[in-house]
């Protein structure tokens, strides 16, 4: 048991999940929250998270959670924040740090300007660069974030001590936090994110619109597998982020058909010097990605 | 120790790597094979396959380990095949069954017929759908075919008898045999395999190049790495898989650009619908594939 006072008093996680009850999780195995009051419309997983010790209180009302919490995580699907943060910013103390944990943040700081108001200051734009598989407060860990990315994406009108709050709350959990604007943010991650997800679902897509899908998928291995891995994710997540992030994933699409078209010149001469070229300096490439190479 | 007389007397693997190994071992563990002698330029290799009792005799030219046997298993890379053909064909005895374990079908049929001449007929074109990230003999293993998928792709001119001891001695080790023609083998592994490895090739050599690699990279999670996979495999072995495949993988990229820009249209248009729709049935489709919805 720590022994200094917890940086945060009453912490409101709105959407106990995987991520929300990580975070609540993680800062109280850290020791810097007293305690923590969940926000959910599924009562068997609030009941979930309550008896894991994820959550000391359950509300279903985030105004009523919000009130009086120094620290509030917005941590639901990003469709329902516009709505969250309109119905807790009548409540929110001057003292209080808001955050998210959405996977784009351009549309989350325009729904955090309309919906909170003159708190909007308060706001620190927060992506955690930790997915998993599964999902729910029963997948909810409290070591999910270590030595994981949280890219903090501060507004200009956030004061100097509220982002360094929010980042003492993240590396609290074990994160390693890194700091960009909410564009380059969404730049960078319909790159290297919200791409390889269209690219997946388009391949498995295809195939399974096939005359011959069954034969098509009934000799698809362990490549396959791995590269439509993704393609077993959330279609109603993938979906708000797609459209969400639209104007920088079609701009990132029509380079990678660009890169495709490129590649096909080759491919049709039967250049096997070009095509090898491309083929070891992306082997090289992802290799020392692997080994660590690209780590800031 | 079976009991019954082994169907291989003298067994030639040419190329003991990760398949021509477990081949060999995948026959001596079911009692099918009395003798193996392996052909190979690596001499550490070879002394390891000795050593692991993958082989009993070690020869360095091809025709002179051919000489006799009845079962000679061609395991080295597809580039080769032509030479060892034309190499092996004057001692190629009657009773023999020649097979190739190669990814490509029709450039291999093309290479036998011209290097083995008359002996065409006892060619029986086999691809194991088993690969691994490790490679030489030393990952060799009895059970690396168990369950796993082997295409005949058996030409006019082999008799029944072969074919159904190329059948047996796949069977032997564990596999499940399906049969094809060479073009539709390589139709279909154009699309599952071919254009997979291509597609995450182009993405890692897309990011690469950029001037803001590093950054890209930096935040290139779990999703990145499975999609992205396949893009550390083997650039010679990948170049010679497209060159020779490259018709039918022309074909599936372009039909893969084409869905790509079918899929803009909603991307740009902010359609959510029509998006969660394509990802729904992506996600399903292959949800039930991995469940075995669509093994045969």
């Amino acid at each position: 048991m720590p022994v200094a006072k917890p940086r945060f008093d009453r912490v409101a996680v709105i959407g106990v999940g995987l991520i929300g009850g990580s975070f609540a999780l993680g800062l109280k195995a850290a020791g810097e929250c007293r305690t923590v009051v969940g926000v959910g419309r599924n009562p068997d997983n609030m009941r979930l998270a309550r008896e894991l010790g994820i959550i000391d209180a359950v509300e279903t009302d985030a105004a009523v959670a919000a009130q009086g919490a120094d620290l509030i995580l917005v941590a639901t699907p990003v469709a329902q924040f516009a709505g969250l943060f309109a119905r807790i910013a009548p409540v929110v103390i001057d003292a209080a740090l808001i955050m998210d944990a959405g996977s784009t943040k351009q549309d989350v700081v325009e729904a955090a300007r309309a919906g909170l108001g003159r708190r909007v200051g308060q706001f620190v734009p927060a992506h955690p660069i930790a997915g998993a598989e599964h999902s729910g407060a029963g997948a909810a860990k409290a070591d999910l974030f270590k030595r994981k990315r949280v890219v903090l994406a501060p507004l200009e009108e956030n004061p100097v001590s509220l982002v360094a709050d929010a980042t003492a709350a993240w590396e609290a959990c074990g994160a390693r936090i890194s700091r960009m604007s909410a564009s380059e943010h969404d730049a960078v991650f319909a790159a290297v994110s919200h791409l390889p997800h269209l690219l997946a679902y388009a391949l498995v897509h295809e195939f399974a619109g096939r005359a011959n899908s069954g034969q098509l998928f009934g000799y698809a291995a362990g490549g396959f597998r791995d590269f439509t891995r993704i393609a077993s994710s959330h279609p109603e997540m993938w979906r708000d982020i797609c459209v969400a992030n639209r104007e920088a994933l079609t701009k990132e699409l029509d380079r990678y058909i660009e890169k495709l078209r490129a590649l096909r010149a080759p491919l049709t001469a039967g250049d096997a010097e070009a095509l090898e070229k491309v083929f070891a300096e992306s082997r090289d490439a992802r290799n020392r990605w692997i080994a660590g190479g690209f780590d800031t």
